[in-house]
Formats: structure tokens, C-alpha cells, sequence
């Protein structure tokens, strides 16, 4: 998952993208030809650099201008993540605190590598005799992004403007059925932090990591079609699991998280587990 | 406690140490310029590395070797850590699984910038009605290091071949006097990683962090002298004293670590949360 730090990743030839002279992201080489084009938007890449125009002074200008030309390259280009586009406004900004500097499609954020964010919950049980179970989905395989493959029970990513805890117990809503009474006991505990590249672009993010203990009587159910079936599942279950190509590997990154908070994986006995450890916070 | 990593620190002017071709420290150059004088044990610095000359093949040869050299340092020289000299053993290796390729003088090894790994162990307890405190330490005014500051309730380095849980019970009975059958109950729940620099060398660390919730009728007393005292606080109060100069300062990151994973600091309203989660696992 973290592959964008690694010896041969694109990241020696990508294009730091910068607003205002503040680096947000990373451009890949090819999407740095395509958009350079388009002359009234963005500066030539220099030293490095691909900036947006002077004369885009603000949060609107520049949201706006931006997307008139992925608008343009959605319909020209062969770039296939924007087949993907939703319709949801990302926030573009240095840091999570900062205020944003312009919005961006969320299809179009990997052509930018864009930092984007999000928030998983790992939704768990503990029986009677100590026993604890955790609550899976199984991704619909019509889903654009990693159809079919194991997830964290629920998880989304967090639009422009939109608080963390607010979104948490949208999803869980929306996703898993659950009502807001009980998701809103999940507390927050961590961050998942990683950076991959594929062929569609450059992958930043973090989640914003929270448990939630459901009472053993409850099951979440279908919502809104994004998930096709929940297992509740035993610890050394969701272990094997976790090392198999069945996972969608971010998730299996925030569960690696539970179960090293949760004392499921010890130093003693795990070799690489400060490793482990270092690597679910890499930022660039 | 991480400003090797910041612009303006002496990495870049730092040698990297290697060991077989395998890197497994940082000599600040003023330090590689005393070693490198000893031309039977170090090779001459070459592109940015010092290494140890090939006749020393075996993990004995080295450690004896490289102690001679630190012997006479220690005599002749201005180092002032080498006036901490403890009589420790501590494993050089490039990561924590390997096997170690020598040992090295515990005070010595901010002179290479050679990993090191300790264990710190956050002692708590839950009131009836769920309020948590923590036990702090206060460091003995005769520690050589970091005087008279506020610790937690335990830690230690880890000694060349010694388990983790191990050192931990070890620690707990010589410096806070906690029974094994109440310190085998700590369980491991993260590391916490940093690399700091300062006029003695480089400090790259790793400590393994475990949670110990104590009986509320349990009280640590004083050990092996290490501390001074141990105060039991409500979170609240150990909040406001992290942010003052008045704790060492890898065991505040420790202590945020504990606050953050135990929901006592909340991302909606901590607006660097990613922030300080990925600065407590910074390697390089």
C-alpha cells in the first residue's frame, strides 16, 4: 500500500503540484503533458513544479478552472479514472486543519495526487466469554473500486465541509443500517496514513480510524447496495483473512491497526511489528 | 523529538554507518572525523558512509574492535556521553528482527546514531464511575539524563538478546516495586518511533508501548532510586502538563499516544490530529 514511497515508483518523475507556491499534491508525467495544455490554467512545469495561473487568486476561479478542463479531458482523453466520475466535491488543501485552497472532483483527485481523507470503523463484538468478533463487509461487485473484495464494516470518505464523526454516522446509516444511537458510541482511536500509485494515478490519504463495540444481538444489514453481505467473524478468522489477496488493502491496513491496539499481535512473537507499526503512518 | 528529520539538522551532513553494506546508523561528522583516525577498525569516510574495515567478519571481532575504540575516546576525547559510560550492551542491528552484527556501549551509541529500543509502560486506572487517571513518575535529580522531569510510571531500554515482556516486568518491580502477577497483565498496543539530534549525537529510538490498568487500591513506591516520585493524576491535569516543558519529552509522545487511542483527544476538534498520529511513528 505504500508502494509510492518504494525504490522505482513514479515519484522521482512525477511533478510536485503546487497552489499559492504550497505544494498539494503529485502529478504524474503524462497527466502533467495532458493538463499543461491548457494554458490558461496551468503555468509550464518548472523545476519540477506544475502551478495553476496567477490570475486564479481564489477558491471559486480556481475550483472552476480546474474542472472545465478535466470536463474536457472526461470527454477527450483515455484517462479511465475520470469514467469514474461522481459528482463529489473534494476538498484541496496542504493540511486537514488548513483552510481549503479549491475543490476537486473526487474522481480527479489520484491525477493530482490530492491528499484525500476518510473514515473507517471497525465494528466488533466481545462476548460473555471475553471473545471477540469483528464485523466485515463483502464489497458489491458492481462497486467501481475493488468489486467483490473484503471491507472494513463501514467506511467513506469525507467531503469538502463535512465533519469526521457527522459523516461516521451518515455511513454507518447508509451502508450498514446502523442507527444513529449506536453509531454514535464509536470512538476515535487512530489514523491510517499511506501513499500508492497505479495506473490511474497517485494515492494519498489518511483515514480517520474509530471502533465501535455493537451489542452481540445486533447484525448490520444491506443499505444502500454498496456492500453485499456482512460476516461476523472470530479474530484468528479475520487474521487469516487479512493476509490474503481477498482484502481491499486499505482496509486491511486499518484492521492490521485493531489488532495491534488490541493486543491481538505481540511484539515478542511478531518479528516485524514495529515495522508493522511505522508503516500504517506514512506521509509524505 | 523529531528534528533530525527537519531542514537545517546535521543529517545532511551527517555519514551514514554500515556494516556488510548495510546501513545501521548516522555519525554526525565531527565524530566520524575522531573514529576514522583509528584506520585498523574504520575505513577512510567514501561517498557519504564509514565503514568498518573487513578484517572485523564476525559479530565478537567487531564489538571488540569498535570498544577498544570507544576506550580510548572515552579517555582522550571531549565526547560528554561517553562519561555516561554504563557498562550496557546494546545490539546493533539493522532492524529490530535481525541478528545483531556487534554490540556497542549503551552511552556510545548516539555517536553512530544507532537504533535503539526501549519499553514504556502507561499505568492507569478506571473509577467506578470510568474516570481515568494515570501514574506519572518524576526522574530522580540524580539521573544523568533528563533530571527532575515528569516520566511515565515505567520504562527501560532493552539489553542485547532480552525479551520485551521480559524487561518489562524487570522494569516494573526495580523502579515502580508492581508485582509480576499484577505487570504481566500490561499488554502491548503500539510502538512509538522518532529520531531526535542533539550536541551529544543522533537518537534514533523505538520504544514498544504496553497499557496497564492498576487496581485502584495499587500504589507504586519507589524502586531502584530512578525516580523521585509517583503522582496519580486525572487525565485533564496530565493533558495541561504535557504541553509544558516539564515532561521528557519521548515519554509525552508516548503518553499522546495513550490519549489518542484511549478517545481522549478527538479529530473534529483537535485540528492536527493526523498530525500528531503520524509524528509518533517516524522512521527513516
Amino acid at each position: 500500500m505504500n508502494n509510492f514511497y518504494s525504490a522505482g515508483s513514479c515519484r522521482s518523475s512525477c511533478f510536485k503540484f503546487e497552489i499559492d507556491g504550497v505544494q498539494v499534491g503529485w502529478i504524474p508525467s503524462h497527466v502533467a503533458s495532458l493538463i499543461t495544455r491548457h494554458t490558461d490554467v496551468f503555468l509550464p512545469p518548472q523545476e519540477g513544479v506544475v502551478s495553476l495561473c496567477p490570475r486564479l487568486d481564489c477558491y471559486e476561479r480556481r475550483s472552476e478552472a480546474v474542472n472545465e478542463v478535466l470536463q474536457t479531458l472526461r470527454q477527450e482523453s483515455s484517462l479511465t479514472c475520470l469514467k469514474g466520475w461522481r459528482d463529489e466535491r473534494y476538498s484541496v488543501k496542504p493540511r486537514f486543519s488548513d483552510l481549503p485552497l479549491m475543490w476537486m472532483e473526487r474522481a480527479a483527485t489520484s491525477l493530482f495526487g490530492v491528499k484525500r481523507y476518510g473514515v473507517h470503523v471497525n465494528g466488533y463484538t466481545v462476548s460473555d466469554s471475553r471473545k471477540v468478533s469483528m464485523w466485515l463487509a463483502r464489497r458489491s461487485i458492481t462497486k467501481q473500486t475493488y468489486p467483490g473484495l473484503l471491507d472494513n464494516m463501514v467506511a467513506g470518505g469525507l467531503a469538502a465541509g463535512v465533519g469526521i464523526k457527522h459523516t461516521l454516522i451518515k455511513e454507518c446509516e447508509e451502508e450498514a443500517c446502523i442507527p444513529a444511537d449506536i453509531a454514535v458510541k464509536a470512538h476515535p482511536v487512530s489514523t491510517v496514513s499511506y501513499t500508492y500509485e497505479d495506473e490511474e494515478g497517485v494515492f494519498a490519504e489518511s483515514q480517520f480510524v474509530f471502533d465501535l463495540e455493537l451489542p452481540l444481538d445486533f447484525k448490520p444489514c444491506i443499505g444502500d447496495g454498496e456492500v453485499e453481505n456482512f460476516y461476523l467473524l472470530p479474530i484468528e478468522k479475520v487474521k487469516e483473512l487479512l493476509a490474503t489477496d481477498d482484502f481491499k488493502p486499505n482496509s486491511a491496513m486499518v484492521i492490521l491497526d485493531f489488532l495491534i491496539r488490541h493486543s491481538f499481535i505481540e511484539p515478542d512473537t511478531e518479528p516485524y511489528y514495529q515495522e508493522l507499526v511505522t508503516g500504517l503512518h506514512q506521509t509524505l
